[in-house]
């Protein structure tokens, strides 16, 4: 199988091009935040590169969340465009579990946090079963001191990767010595990954009707709905 | 420190821009067997997603063998020009030690193996010690069945990454349990692994006598060896 894998869902940006498992070209960019201007020509350098034409491709996957609303957006319409355009499959893989994918010791359990500001995180956690990410307490964006207990509940070491900065000492503390530490360049996000993950899960059915991940409400929405507490707001805004 | 790391030794071309560990951009093509016309745009491309000037680099990190001649030679050749006319450092890693670099669990052995064809290997053992491969046995060209015996003499699992096609059923004979075979992808060579276990080590003292390590003859210096036994070729045949 042919497969573009794209991840822009946040400050990384990260294309594949792969036949089956194995890797035909792929490039990692950490420094831009214009992924609306980057992501065309580097999946059109990478697809050269691997010396596929479009036509030749056969699925593309995307991460589609949770992350940053532009850099969802971009990466879920981008890969929405090809599907349609090209006629061809589409899968949609967590950004989280792209980054646990990272990891391939099993039955190793594994955390990936995105920081969501104000102390928020976007996190998920996964066991490595079978070279893959098994989702064991499902993607959520929630307060980080409430994600604590949650990992200290799970009685085990756990690799805890993402965005840790300001989290690091406090999942020391909650976690003693069940807290595992990996290098830097194990939370970052990785097409290759994603490609892997992407092409053993069943394609969308409606390619259109296809969102991504958010997580949360935008400012916009959340506003309303303080506004509103009476009211549902899934109707007034549209997700895209 | 601002690093650019290049491995060219074989079939796939890594490059990779990074600020100490943290991964600026890398690109990863395995399709290509035009090294010497791919590199320096592929170079150019991550310097400017990365958003360094050739100036802003402090080191040059060059997979240095073993490998393909002509591979290695673009890239040694190549990283000792940006180093001469940059005036900055150049590091050689050994082209397996990067691929064992993949590995991450401790104290875990790892052998990487480079098809030398005709049943020979290049091969490399190492242990995962504070995040980086220390050599166990070190680099050599050797007869794939002579290698088995000092393999299986460890005594202990081994992660067998790098060209296993030809060989994976005799190891799994002769190592039995020991043998211990990972995804695909962790056998691909990646510049930033190249970059991490670079930027560690000491740079070369002299940027023009620095060579790579191909440790087999080439055709015509074993041809050479051949037709005048009792002679030392060292000295006739210039190493570039």
């Amino acid at each position: 199988m042919k497969i573009l894998a794209l991840d822009t869902s946040n400050q990384t940006l990260s294309v594949a091009v792969m036949l089956d498992d194995q890797v035909l070209a792929t490039t990692t960019v950490t420094t831009t935040k214009k992924h609306a201007t980057q992501l065309l020509p580097i999946i059109q350098s990478a697809m050269s590169a691997a010396k596929l034409k479009p036509a030749d491709l056969d699925r593309v996957i995307v991460a589609d969340g949770p992350g940053s609303y532009t850099g969802l957006r971009i990466g879920v319409t981008t890969a929405k465009t090809l599907a349609d355009t090209l006629a061809i499959e589409l899968v949609g893989v967590s950004s989280l579990a792209t980054i646990a994918a990272n990891i391939i010791n099993e039955p190793q359990l594994v955390a990936v946090l995105f920081d969501g500001r104000n102390d928020n995180v976007f996190a998920g956690v996964y066991r490595i079963e079978n070279g893959v990410p098994v989702s064991v307490i499902k993607d959520q964006h929630i307060a980080f001191e409430k994600l604590l207990p949650q990992l200290k509940a799970l009685s085990e070491p756990i690799v805890v990767l993402g965005d840790l900065d300001s989290f690091t000492e406090r999942l020391k503390t909650a976690l003693e010595a069940n807290f595992i530490e990996y290098p830097i360049e194990l939370s970052l996000p990785s097409a290759v990954q994603l490609g892997r993950l992407g092409q053993r899960e069943t394609p969308v059915s409606d390619v259109n009707s296809f969102v991504p991940r958010y997580l949360r409400l935008t400012k916009a929405e959340a506003d309303w709905q303080k506004q509103h507490p009476e009211e549902d707001s899934s109707d007034y805004v549209e997700k895209v």
